[in-house]
């Protein structure tokens, strides 16, 4: 099962990688490239209405502005789409692809995390994909280990340091 | 030479036949009807890639939330798009719809009045007709030297009634 | 597999059941429970620890004004959590929940939908749980199909009234 | 027919600059010029009430802060009037700029393009040319397709490059 | 002399009667009149032409949306113009009319008060005529202790109901 | 007749500066120091008590964040107030003192111009003064014009540039 | 030790009563009255120099649009200020008290609580005084428990009517 | 009497670190630690539980984004909780922070002070610990002193070059 994760331009790659580096570390398979909701449509109509029978299981699909790429294949697949809305250049502080991924109407969900939040995608399309894979989610479980263990790590540091001083 | 009125919904209606009075009023030819991005992502691609050849010239789209109806048509189609952003309910105050169809990327305009403002696409889409229209133009010009008019008679009408008090 | 459809007070009830009620027509079981996670904090703990282990595969979670629920069963819980942000009174027009539980920190994602989106977050719970279940994955595909011909009958019908006019 | 850059300021130069490329590259004729609504009222007034007279066919205007030379023009002129929202120093994120070309009263449209959106304004323009023009409309689906091609030719070297490595 | 209180449409006459009301009670001159900066943009000129030489010593205008009213009168004027932001129908919850009355460009000031804050415009202008009238001055400054005088009445029958409780 | 120019803290004075060089410009009286509202109250009690005493005409307040200067003089003062909103650090974008200084209640009005805006500030308070004062509203008049020309040199040299390019 | 409610109008008595209401409840002694900031400020520096003589422990202050009288009452009186940002009419959308309460400069805080959260800031005076009276401390985590209790109650209602259906 | 000081990350130190150095200048105990809400909530709920019985009075939280650390400490505290937002990068301007802290459900308040506002949170601490030390709020009152001392300086310093020049 294979996560596809898609983005508007070339531009967005620095922020988009992250879901694709925390995806290699959760050892799940994925694929990278750029659909251009308004300059390459028809790609965007093949891409989406054939992404599950390519064997994808999740899109996480990246945009600024006002970001179609989301919705546009939430309307077109079956499949969940997880929607990463990114502050580009001349975007409005980002409220503009924050709501155009966010506000989806009744009937086709977009997924949506933070702002930039190209790692959370990632990590989401994992949770996603261990539903049905109890070792994945073990390894999940792991990670947030990890996250509390390295605060952990920095709580001691603190306090050595203040019992020092 | 036609303007293509399309609306993401049914209850965009009340909003958008504003856009079909005032073209009626301006002798213009209009049709109108729904394309719904989300839901008939396939006759959005089929509605917008053969708009020019089915003789339209101009389309006014209108769409609330996530709109991103004006924007695709904008993006499959060489014609001139204006976008009408709707306040449908569960809008955050409108923001969404604006900032969706506002905020196109380089390379895909999209043509965007005022909130609710459907009276003023119509407007605009006679004016884009106009430009290889001289009788059109005077019509517009005319139409301008009505708001005129109405505003003066009340003009005259407060000023009657500061002088009798 | 169950989805959990949680929310943080008995006022977010009319919103919420538009999740369960998607769900029951998708066929698919959930349960329904208040956990609020600033007056029980314990239960939302306890919640949040032992859903996966109970069979829950998806977390519904909708809450209003400084919406900390959906965000801290993420953060407690292994599973993919859907956080529904509700336009709740005194809310500052929904902008407080839509980005508490939007802006999460990298590591801890919530898959937010729409204000006021919980019938989009039934949808999506339905989506993960297709990853792993072809047969719920065409239950989708017709749904969308609905959507589409819903569309379609009213086009018709306008089309109909237009050409008896 | 000519199409009309006119800015408020000449620090809008940068910004505007890009309606007069793209023009330039879809072969269309334009004259630059600057026009202050607060500081050259009556030029203002000059300029819209004899553009159309003077062979104008479509106005750009681009103006920052309280941004009012898109909707004078508008007001004064018969012809198409596009705003370009300009983020200036001192602006409030903007906002003030987008609303205040956005938001005009029913009767005096102005289509209004993203933030700092020249370039789309001039290919707008050439859209609203291209009504009664099918070989500039023709140039129209060129340039579409060189958008398509450029993300396609980006397309092809991530490919590659996954494939290398 | 006189205060000239203007307003870009009839549907504002509800708030703008607001600043008459307080000149009246403070016995200062003024008329009252429709000046469409979109509908009527030569009447806006004449009127901002000449209000100085007609004995205008203060112009209070109104407007909502896109309102350049203020603005427009600011730039064709000398005199000191106090804008008032309207809340109209079809506003962005008033931000667009603050916006685009408030953030005027350098060399250009608008006086602005608060979203339809007309008897605060009218009592701006009093403040300002009172500048060279010592007899207004005290006028203003009893209204000041009538505002206070009402306040302390509250206060206490407040206390009366509180010790009677 | 002397304006006041007073700010909160002299980290304002790069802004606020520019309301005094406009005012030497323009020949016109002024003084300038620090009052903070919430640092220094009584001296903002006594400075604003006092203040139409001394022969001050004009306030003009200059205030960050939570601007609570300019309202407090207006409560306290029978002059007319300008506020200055100032973009500071840790402002939320300048909304904060914008909305602080706007908002004021039915009363007390504060005559607020655009974030930053120090120089219209000047401006405004001359233009006030100018009320009773002719030959200070010629100066205003002749400073109009210089805008105008700087302008029109602008536009000269620009139109020079093409003719020779 | 006494808590003093104070609000700048008498409209604001709906939302503050319930500050009121639970330091009732709570079994603390408080006092109720109006303090404006822009209509009463010589009131407003009595009651802010005065409170700490007078055995006031906790100030809580409420005040909508351009909100100053916590702000000011913190900058006067070395007690600790709750503000209750009010969403009064007028208002754009609560932003404006909130921000002009929130926003203070380094030196003088104002402990702000939600938009109309006048019970909050009753049970955050409660906890103020808790920190030297056990007793206190023991009636607060009663309360939570409470809240707790009521929320467990439902959540029994609904399982068991979700048993029997 | 301890003061908690905890924060979301260690890269909110260099804003939190200026509510510890107020309460060290002030004579106050402090602690200074790290509390993650979304990935140590074990850890946050051990704290929250236990503080109240660890001598601490009062807890100054520090959080950016979907900050719910504050609040979640509140929800498990009967103790007065500080909530400082922080504008962390990827925030959206610091309102998810700001709006996550401070919208706290009825019965569950978070005294929020302003974006970064640390400084401020030490001396709302320092305040709440003087409602029952008189020495501390001598203290306080003489810092309060002590900042008008510096205005004061500043105004003279600033006299005495406007005399000399």
């Amino acid at each position: 099962m294979l996560v596809s994760i898609i983005m508007g331009s070339d531009s967005d790659l620095p922020v988009m990688q992250q879901a694709a580096d925390i995806l290699a570390q959760l050892g799940i398979a994925y694929e990278m490239t750029i659909v251009s909701a308004h300059r390459t449509p028809e790609r965007l109509f093949r891409f989406a209405r054939q992404a599950h029978e390519r064997g994808v299981a999740v899109v996480v699909a990246g945009a600024g502005g006002a970001a179609h790429l989301p919705g546009m294949v939430a309307s077109l697949s079956p499949l969940p789409v997880i929607g990463v809305p990114i502050k580009s250049s001349n975007s409005i502080d980002g409220w503009d692809s924050v709501l155009s991924i966010l506000q989806m109407p009744a009937g086709v969900p977009v997924a949506t995390v933070a702002l930039n939040g190209a790692k959370n995608a990632g990590i989401l399309a994992a949770q996603i994909l261990s539903v049905s894979d109890t070792e994945l989610q073990n390894r999940l479980i792991a990670y947030k280990q990890q996250l509390s263990d390295e605060v952990m790590r920095k709580v001691a540091l603190w306090q050595e340091k203040a019992e020092n001083s």
